[in-house]
């Protein structure tokens, strides 16, 4: 017999769990519905912004083909969304008035950008009204917003220091807007990143064209455009940051009213056990970045630790991965079967990324410890683990900066600016949890002036595509089978489907494989 | 007819001068006094502390041999003190009654150690009575005095995290007493260092065997040692560091109090005009420790950032040799003749190093700023000049600091711990004022593991032997020509006889000829 499964979503986690789920579709083990409120079908939100810029197509950001999932026998609904779950029945009932039963439920509704509480902003998270000249960059509408104020070289002023802010400001700047970024505290990336390397990367993002607007609390926006739109953003010490749109960066929030409306337990998002399960509802799951692992166990060591979700899609897709794999176990199998099914690991703290041209800048793990900070350094090595040590070099003036904080060796936290190949060997020093060489300061000499003729990633095994989880030596391989851009090798091993920030190494792999052909 | 000079003060700085005069005693052009207040003639005080831990011995420290002296027409007093000078009559008065006539005096007096204001000890600078067991640093009875505790395997404590202190104290430690260093402030070397080097320079001290009493306030003495001697350091928290020896290595104040009673004009020293003379006074010199250059023209721009007298015996060797000259000119011909020889010029920020077995430290120049401090760091910047910019290593977990503080690519600072080759290239590049390579990274290279195997200072036309100012070509001469020791090279080429710090490389120069030989 058929298993019911109804999908609440149809972003990019979603469509990754489509895809995975097909075979039992085809087989007929499984019946699908999956239920999108955006007219398109999953495309890859994360490029939003570079599409805002002109960098990319919709086309090329698509992810999931509604006609071809029709085809293959799954039941899509756009342009609709899910009014409320009815858990006694087992249905979802639709805006539409139509309804869906099912056997199992997951909720991959995402997030939702955060919108901030200034004057001439209506706050109301769940049906924010901005007015004209306002965006946040969530969805294709706002891509064609921030793309008309770039096409037209206006004043772009971005609200938030996060990465996709940060990366939003220098793409944008790139292509010929005028940029500010506005953001709190001394340097962008809070507390993403430490003192000296917020410093070298508020530099660097200057010497790229964006200004940037620190220490700014924003209290509202003025509304002095000839359309009524927007026109300044006002700041509490009284001053105005001038522009013709204003890009709300300010992150997001897991949408969970409806797993809360329908009586689920909801933390940051809603909260899943190992399994991804909602807890005590084993007819209910939730992936991505509206799910929260956490178990309902009050002993379980890897839940005390555990942050809330990531708003990353890499972990989001490696969620799909797994409950695709469990589903189909459970819609052939028993339920003890399935759950011989090795829960999904805990995932290791993000690694941030942030890459334009002339501008290089990776940071994970915790970064907030100095090298003189005796009583930090040493809070944590109690029973006989070790202290944390750190290791830094600081060069403003060339815009570089390193910093590792390791215990016994290994790292538990890296920053670096400005230096790309140390960057790419600590980020997978740091992914392997492998022990740094005893003089640090060789990994400096990644980026001296005698490695600049080197290309491509040092470590073919070392992961290239961090969002999709694809090692250099797979893409080699299809570039050996016949790959020739980034588009074919996404197409064939999904590396650079995600952030897109593997994009150039992917390049890099594939011209490096046809200047070695006529030497061979 | 012959000119008559008295030098008052028989140390390393008169010896010089002596040495650079006899030609013209020998040719009858000047008829030489000296007169000491030590039973021996001049020593190299700056080895004392070395003398004190067995490392050397008196008859090696010996710089001046009165009989030969004697044999060549020198009037050598030793013994015996000036108790006056009368200026009006141009002789000196000494404590045995008998007088000297001068046409020119030159004070050479030096310094004497700071006793500092403790309870238990007697503060009268001009007459210490140090308690049994409390003993400075300065002359051949102290380094009996700690001698005799070295060898006796006691506790020794060091009052001074001067250069001084840490070197008696790491050579104690090495030569098997238990020494700890008693200084104020987070870290020894005060303002020379900054906060990083000296963290890590306080670690290396411990690693080294060193204990480190930082932050500390000595109140007193306690004398409860069974012969009434010194017990305990007591300090202002009312904590106490038990001992069986104190050095005191509190600095050194000019010895001005003649100089001052017959009327001259003192500031920190003996003030003198670019041409060694006191103010106001043809007939009246002063070199070394004891005299401060500082013109009474108020408007010259070299005096007015002139730092007092720098305690270094280097800088006092080069006032001995131009005086010798000057003073040689004005016996032997005119007034103005003697004049058009040029001036000395400015002494250079002195550079300081520290080196022990397994241990290394230089520091040159301003390093009080920090990387993040754009106050500080574009303070000076006005008219087109650069502003500073700092490039800083820590490692501290492998006892590695470099910080590098340059204007316009050139250093104007520079600390380096436990990275000796990275040392002496920056002490070199300071030195002769060159612009450091974009990538500063590229000098820890110098310290890398794949560098270990080469030895000996890089540049052959460098400074080796700062003190008497030795280039490594004209050390590597004196050994092309036979000289196969550190002893017979310092009697060659004077390299060697100031502070020892050189005595290392001096030996890789050695051992490098010798090796070469064969093949050649």
């Amino acid at each position: 017999m058929s298993e019911q499964i109804v999908i609440v979503g149809f972003g990019p986690v979603a469509a990754r769990l489509i895809d995975e789920l097909l075979p039992a579709v085809r087989d007929g083990h499984v019946s699908l519905t999956v239920v999108g409120e955006e007219a398109e079908a999953a495309y890859n939100r994360v490029l939003v912004a570079d599409l805002g810029v002109g960098r990319t197509t919709a086309d090329a950001l698509a992810l999931s083909d509604a006609a071809a999932l029709a085809a293959d026998g799954v039941d899509v609904r756009l342009g609709v969304r899910v009014r409320r779950v009815d858990r006694a029945r087992q249905q979802v009932i639709l805006t539409d008035g139509t309804t869906a039963h099912y056997e199992r439920l997951v909720f991959a509704t995402g997030s939702r950008p955060v919108i901030p509480n200034l004057t001439g902003i209506n706050p109301d998270p769940a049906s924010p009204v901005l007015p004209s000249g306002v965006t946040a960059l969530r969805d294709l509408r706002d891509a064609s917003v921030l793309r008309a104020a770039v096409d037209g070289g206006k004043r772009v002023v971005v609200l938030g220091g996060g990465v996709l802010g940060l990366e939003t400001a220098l793409a944008a700047a790139e292509e010929g807007a005028t940029v500010t970024v506005v953001h709190n505290g001394p340097h962008p990336l809070g507390r993403n990143i430490d003192r000296g390397g917020g410093a070298v990367l508020a530099a660097s993002l200057r010497r790229c064209g964006v200004r940037m607007a620190g220490n700014a609390r924003s209290t509202g926006v003025e509304h002095n455009a000839p359309d009524g739109g927007f026109s300044a953003l006002l700041l509490n010490d009284g001053s105005a940051i001038d522009g013709d749109l204003l890009v709300l960066s300010c992150g997001v929030r897991p949408r969970t009213e409806l797993a809360e409306g329908c009586g689920l337990s909801v933390g940051a998002g809603i909260l899943v056990d190992h399994r991804l399960r909602a807890h005590h509802e084993p007819h209910i799951f939730a992936i991505g970045d509206c799910a929260e692992v956490r178990c309902p166990d009050p002993a379980c060591g890897e839940c005390r630790t555990a942050k809330g979700p990531s708003g990353l899609v890499g972990p989001g897709w490696r969620q799909a991965e797994w409950l695709a794999e469990y589903l189909t176990m459970l819609a052939t199998s028993t339920q003890e079967e399935a759950d011989t099914l090795q829960e999904l690991p805990q995932e290791q703290a993000g690694v941030i990324v942030l890459k334009a041209r002339g501008m290089n800048m990776a940071v994970a793990g915790d970064n907030g410890a100095e090298p003189w900070d005796e009583d930090v350094l040493t809070a944590g090595a109690v029973n006989g683990r070790a202290r944390l040590q750190i290791a830094q070099w600081a060069d403003p003036e060339h815009g570089r900066y390193v910093k590792m904080t390791t215990r016994g060796g290994v790292l538990e936290g890296l920053v670096a600016v400005g230096m790309p190949r140390t960057a790419a060997e600590l980020v997978g020093l740091f992914e392997r949890g492998a022990e740094l060489p005893a003089d640090r300061s060789l990994l400096l000499r990644l980026d001296g002036p005698d490695q600049l003729a080197a290309s491509g990633p040092a470590d073919p095994a070392g992961t290239v595509c961090r969002c999709a989880g694809v090692s250099g030596a797979k893409i080699q391989g299809a570039v050996a089978e016949g790959c020739s851009t980034v588009a074919e090798v996404s197409k064939a091993t999904r590396a650079g489907t995600g952030c897109g920030g593997c994009h150039e190494d992917i390049k890099g792999l594939i011209e490096k494989h046809f200047q070695a052909a006529p030497a061979a």
